[in-house]
């Protein structure tokens, strides 16, 4: 909790200085993930100067924040001896981190290095798939048994709280690890210091298993204002614990991938300025393809009204409007449907509802933007009457036609077991521009006898 | 933190049977948050004699989850005596929150039935401008003194913890509540009793101001994975505290609003089955209406070149397929940026680093998409080199100049202190558009020599 204002140019400047002793005590009265942010920027041979001129703890928690590349130079350039401590002070959860990413033949240096407790619990946590709840849980948690009085209890924590995770709640288990309770400190605290756990634990236990979606155990974290919560396996035996910091960044990482898959991209592991070009492109190049496919349809019907366009080349100037619109409308409603889905306030059951809804949307819609247009197309092309009631015609139906597009699709896709953010927000442009053409031409050629 | 999954099927069969007892009994085992998910389907009479059931403590927390209208039913349905009561248990945030929407004669009963120590509270944090730290702290913090001890500081959380929003984390302030300094539950539990605040307490203290936007906060919460964050006036008191849990919903909020600007919406403030056809209506309207008008330019341009397609029909069925394209690709850009922005990995100043990168990515992706195209291109127009060579050409630059202007344009709107995600997203494709069709255009024209 630490912070310190002391901007990074500053401690460049001491550093390029080797005034070392300042620099040291500059840094241990700062915040670790500031620290990192700092060393983050640094020449490879500077980072392991800085790295350790840090108080042991300190570097521990900086060296959890640090990027990858650093983490392995780091590691590269230590004894066994201090890898071994490090990992067995690290928390699980950035152990796994770690692991993930470092390349095999470091994997298998840090896991031979690890006493075999420590083992163990790794090659337990590796075996969890990415993206569930095993993956982002952690070891560090305050277990007590239900026959300790708060006295003992507060006394167990004192002895082993230091490298947990959290001690704020605290789990009460069976002697096969299997979870029968909860409590948290602050009812410790509040409670005589002869109350039994089993008296004052409260036994209804919210909890996740290894393989739930992380995505879904955010959103229950929001809905009850939880700080942590155990994760059991099908035994209900616990595991590990996720806590409130790990579903913040699982929520901003979905988030992130949300837009990328609406926006028509594959998502990305890294921020964008660390991403290379070549990932970029690759990540996009996909749905580019498919939507340039999908849009020859859209060429194709185009051109199957050639003739139209032909003897009335007029037509052809009110398709952006006609286009544009369309995918407006149809991107707002699907939207709205998609980040409902997300965050469960809207169900595929509710698709009926969701429909009439914008129907009557696309309706009220439609009406005020033909009605705007309608006034434009007289004033500009007097006496074409039928010119502009083809357009705004065109117009009403294609808005109308474009809200309920946009809001079947998504729950289409979620019906279909797909992922509404990229099966659906990409396709719907391309989708109402040949739906709006086919009423454009229809109308044009019914009313101008084409 | 109490969980039973008694469905609201169930529950309601008791309500309706009258088994009154048991429905209560079940309702006290149950979590807050679901009561009020049962609470808010219900009549309105059964509202009140449900709430009734509840034991108190837990009727307080249930109140604080309902939706507006069930709250007013209640307070309308309670006496002064009752209200004052359970206005003083309530957290100010929970108050704040409610009175917000609270029609304006029930907000003057309710802060004229607050006792006057309360009442000042609430008049005070009326002041805080809406979207700022001081609209989302709550007052119910643990203050304790510098010269207390550890076993003083635990005994006073015992008298005072039990209605504070967190204990976990303590504020130290002096006599004219300046903050001097933090210190943690388990910081203090892990003491020996006798130590002195002074002394273990941490002076670094990161604090946020009133006025400060929310969403800067959340993602400090974030950054340092804090629990909670104190709220400072300008002369450095202790007004309130933000806890992670108002944070989380800060964040949710944030993105579902950047989601819908980003799909050219005005913000809504209810969920998507709670709001209006008539409000969904108005939301959308004005941005249609002004990428209407936007698009009629792009038809401007279009109708200026009526001769070239008058000669040359084909020309238009390619259309759809390079402003898809652009719009795609222009989107991809703009969506990575925004994002990029929001989580502050890109700053304006990385504007040149940006735009060299988009142009590189557009480049790949524009070799990609143009060498699929010339391929069918040659298959399905034989003979017709010209044409091919125009649309895939046109294609390439398209894609290029759209990968640059999506980048540039939500930058840009930063720099001008404009939010990007509302004046970039929506406009992208508009502009692209009017950009694709002069390209395509100008090279058709030179190399077919119309």
């Amino acid at each position: 909790m630490t912070y310190k204002g002391d901007s990074p140019t500053e401690l460049q400047t001491l550093l390029e200085n080797k005034k070392y002793r300042i620099l040291k005590e500059t840094l241990s009265e700062m915040n670790e993930v500031d620290i990192a942010s700092f060393i983050e920027e640094l020449d490879t041979e500077q980072v392991l100067l800085v790295f350790r001129l840090l108080p042991k703890d300190l570097a521990l928690d900086v060296f959890a924040c640090l990027p990858i590349e650093h983490m392995e130079h780091i590691i590269n350039s230590i004894g066994d001896m201090e890898l071994r401590d490090m990992i067995e002070d690290l928390y699980t959860d950035d152990v796994m981190d770690m692991l993930e990413e470092l390349p095999a033949t470091m994997v298998k240096r840090v896991i031979q290095t690890a006493t075999p407790a420590t083992r163990s619990i790794i090659n337990q946590y590796l075996n969890y798939p990415e993206n569930s709840a095993g993956s982002i849980m952690t070891a560090e948690y305050v277990a007590l048994k239900k026959n300790m009085t708060v006295e003992q209890s507060l006394n167990y924590i004192r002895q082993h709280g230091v490298n947990k995770e959290t001690i704020y709640t605290c789990y009460v288990t069976n002697i096969h690890r299997k979870l029968e309770g909860v409590i948290t400190l602050k009812n410790l605290v509040m409670s005589p210091s002869n109350a039994i756990i089993a008296d004052i634990m409260d036994e209804h236990v919210m909890k996740a298993t290894t393989t739930e979606d992380p995505e879904e155990i955010a959103y229950r974290f929001n809905k009850y204002n939880l700080l942590s919560l155990p994760v059991v396996d099908h035994e209900n035996r616990i595991v590990g614990i996720i806590t409130v910091d790990d579903v913040m960044s699982v929520l901003e990482q979905e988030t992130t991938e949300d837009f990328e898959k609406m926006a028509a991209m594959l998502p990305s592991e890294k921020p964008y300025l660390k991403t290379s070009v070549f990932t970029l492109a690759k990540n996009r190049i996909l749905w580019l393809l498919v939507l340039m496919v999908s849009s020859m349809i859209t060429g194709g019907i185009l051109a199957s009204y050639e003739e139209a366009f032909a003897v009335l080349p007029l037509l052809v100037s009110f398709i952006p409007m006609l286009t544009g619109t369309g995918g407006n409308a149809g991107s707002q409603s699907s939207t709205l449907v998609i980040r409902g889905m997300t965050l469960n306030e809207i169900r595929p059951k509710d698709i009926f509802k969701v429909v009439f809804k914008e129907f009557r949307v696309g309706l009220l819609c439609g009406i005020a933007l033909a009605a705007v247009n309608y006034i434009r197309l007289i004033i500009f092309y007097p006496g074409q009457e039928l010119i502009c009631l083809t357009v705004v015609l065109s117009l009403l139906l294609t808005i109308i036609m474009a809200k309920c597009v946009g809001c079947m699709l998504p729950i289409g896709a979620k019906k279909l077991h797909l992922d509404p953010a990229i099966m659906a927000a990409p396709l719907i442009s391309t989708i109402v521009d040949a739906f709006s053409l086919i009423i454009y031409f229809q109308i044009a050629c019914a009313l101008l006898h084409i």
